[in-house]
């Protein structure tokens, strides 16, 4: 017998059809003899219409107060999922993350798990109960409901698997696991069965939707083995765990792309020191996540420095920019918006060189020209131009091998 | 300075722009300088979608997980609430049933409040803060999600009041105050300045909405002064407190009429002890609310029974009652749901006999047949023809002058 702690997102709990679907899902886990803990996101498109609300009334809504209207989202599903699998005869509880208790700092709309209180669920898994608990949520010290932030339901669910020192952490969700590429992009790419901690969170910083980055630093912290799997099929999904000698024979495990990057230059700074920390740490206090950062060599004491943020941040990050230009004496800004970033991931690149300079001649070869590149122990991404985004995935798809034997 | 709780139904919050109305109506009592309180409702709407969404899972839904639904409507409009008035300039917090902590007996959907801690309230009236408090929810203590039922936030409104010793509990609704009759059946009908709870009660109980009637039982028994009145306007409305001498002046406050219900004859069953227990034995526990029950002059050992429930209740009753017709050897059963009932009531009754009379001859002149007929101390009650009952209603407030002076 096993403890296993199941997460159910919001596209697997559309409507009532589906939350009954994911209810008999659950049931066959507890009826195959194991104890079940459930964690669940809001209905699909819930969170954004209690957003909406609260956007109506203040552009930045007081944190508090929004955190006590979009927690609602999930305490809806725990309720519904909880009474499904008592209509199917499956002795069921719903609870809040005040229940529970999931305690958290006080960091309103993106707070981090402090401690979780195990007591009152592993009670209701000896009395042979499902435990349905609400993602997404917690309390702090002053018992003030906060929230983890967009897709903070994974993390809630492997902080539970943690917690609870559960066996697996499934993520179900409305794809089979983690690919070598996107599907939709790449006809040849073929699910990955195993995938270590580190190359996931590359994976995950990289754009790819499946996983929440905080969740998998939280998995690889107390080293809970998550599978993530589809909601849909019975099929094995991908396991994400720590890394392994088998592991280490592939060098590069995906190809991932991310649309949503623009690029800021900056061009004829003096090349000083404070000039780089009056740039970003106004970009910093406006909470605006930078990703690459280049700056070139330094030509009669001036240089040209070059990042990227998300296209959305792009607004307020030239409006930031154009604000200190005076200051910094810089003599012209460029920006654009219509650039992908395109990453090469696996942790044999460690043992491996060329990787890069693979990744490179694959892209001269379509004539895509490389405007950025950044790399880490275990990824390249490169900067290119957006039209060539899917051409550049199946290349590199391709010069790495990593189709599927048979289509 | 007073302390006032003022009570915000589901239409006067139906949207973000009535949300925003009614933030303004409550700053500006802060800012006369009174301590305030408010309890909110969902918004209209909002707790219909989540009781669909439960019972489209199970005909019957789990008690205690239809709660956990749907009490999240409050939930949101608090936090909406508390949002908007902190853009006004305003300081507020919102505080959930548990968060209060507002302690109910563990009957869900209908939980009976035990206990409120005023401790966590008082502490944030002392910072200068609003409290906004979600109506119709609190805790059991098991520290489960429990409800009040239908119109329950008026009771959580006056059992606040009442634990809070405030001077008032408003109660804000979209129309002007109790009415001597419906306005929308007798143009003539009149605001009723103040009213006695005795009366309220028996207004309530006779199908007016305005107040749910435990609230208006919690108020008689601590004293709690209710000022019902409109969201919309900043005329005073009607006053519900204990009687006074000056309300004794008046014989009868008002007419009202409820048309949801309807009739159950059963014809010629032995007169003999036990037999009322069988019939109204099964209605009480398939909980059927039975209203009046009248039982003829027994003939030969046999009598008819006639009784009335609301017409929703008319197929369960029918059902409950043939099943026990062969025990009770009834003879035939007849029902009828084409009947209403039309009521006057006044505290001013107790002194003065007549009152019944007048309301049977200004029924009789315009050929109105009474079916049935109830009494108490401070109500006359009549089963007529559904057909008749707004022509009922405006011969009854004529015959006791209760208009207005001037139209």
């Amino acid at each position: 017998m096993s403890l296993i702690v199941q997460k159910y997102g919001g596209t697997s709990l559309g409507d009532i059809e589906k939350i009954m679907t994911v209810a008999s899902r659950v049931k066959s886990s507890k009826d195959a003899g194991n104890d079940v803990v459930v964690v669940v996101s809001a209905m699909a498109g819930e969170t954004n219409k209690l957003v909406d609300y609260c956007t109506s009334i203040s552009e930045i809504p007081d944190p508090r107060e929004y955190d006590v209207v979009v927690s609602t989202g999930e305490q809806v599903t725990i309720g519904l999922l909880a009474m499904a699998l008592k209509t199917m005869g499956a002795d069921a509880v719903s609870l809040t993350g005040s229940q529970v208790a999931i305690h958290t700092d006080s960091a309103h709309e993106k707070a981090r798990i402090k401690k979780i209180e195990s007591e009152t669920i592993m009670d209701h898994l000896k009395a042979g109960r499902i435990v349905v608990v609400a993602g997404f949520q917690g309390i702090n010290e002053r018992g003030e409901i906060t929230t983890l932030g967009r897709g903070g339901s994974d993390t809630s669910a492997v902080a539970l698997a943690a917690a609870l020192e559960a066996d697996v952490c499934e993520i179900y969700t409305d794809v089979e696991g983690i690919f070598t590429a996107d599907p939709n992009v790449v006809v040849r790419a073929r699910k990955i069965d195993r995938i270590s901690y580190d190359e996931m969170l590359e994976i995950a910083s990289l754009g790819a939707k499946v996983l929440q980055i905080r969740s998998v630093e939280f998995a690889k912290n107390y080293g809970v083995p998550i599978h993530v799997r589809s909601t849909f099929t019975e099929n094995e999904g991908t396991w994400v765990t720590k890394e392994d000698s088998e592991m280490e024979k592939v060098i590069v495990s995906g190809v991932s792309y991310d649309k949503n990057e623009a690029k800021v230059s900056i061009l004829h700074v003096p090349d000083k020191p404070g000039i780089a920390a009056k740039i970003f740490g106004p970009i910093a206090e406006a909470n605006i996540n930078v990703d690459m950062i280049i700056q070139n060599i330094s030509i009669d004491g001036f240089t040209d420095l070059t990042f990227t943020v998300t296209k959305a941040d792009l607004p307020r990050a030239i409006e930031i920019i154009t604000g200190v230009s005076g200051e910094i004496k810089a003599q012209e800004i460029l920006t654009d918006d219509r650039v992908s970033k395109v990453s090469v991931v696996g942790t044999g690149m460690r043992s491996h060189s060329g990787v890069a300079s693979t990744m490179f001649s694959a892209l001269a070869k379509e004539g895509i020209n490389i405007m950025m590149i950044s790399t880490s122990e275990i990824k390249v991404s490169c900067i290119i131009e957006s039209k060539y985004t899917e051409l550049a995935v199946r290349v590199l798809h391709e010069a790495f091998h990593l189709g599927q034997e048979t289509v």
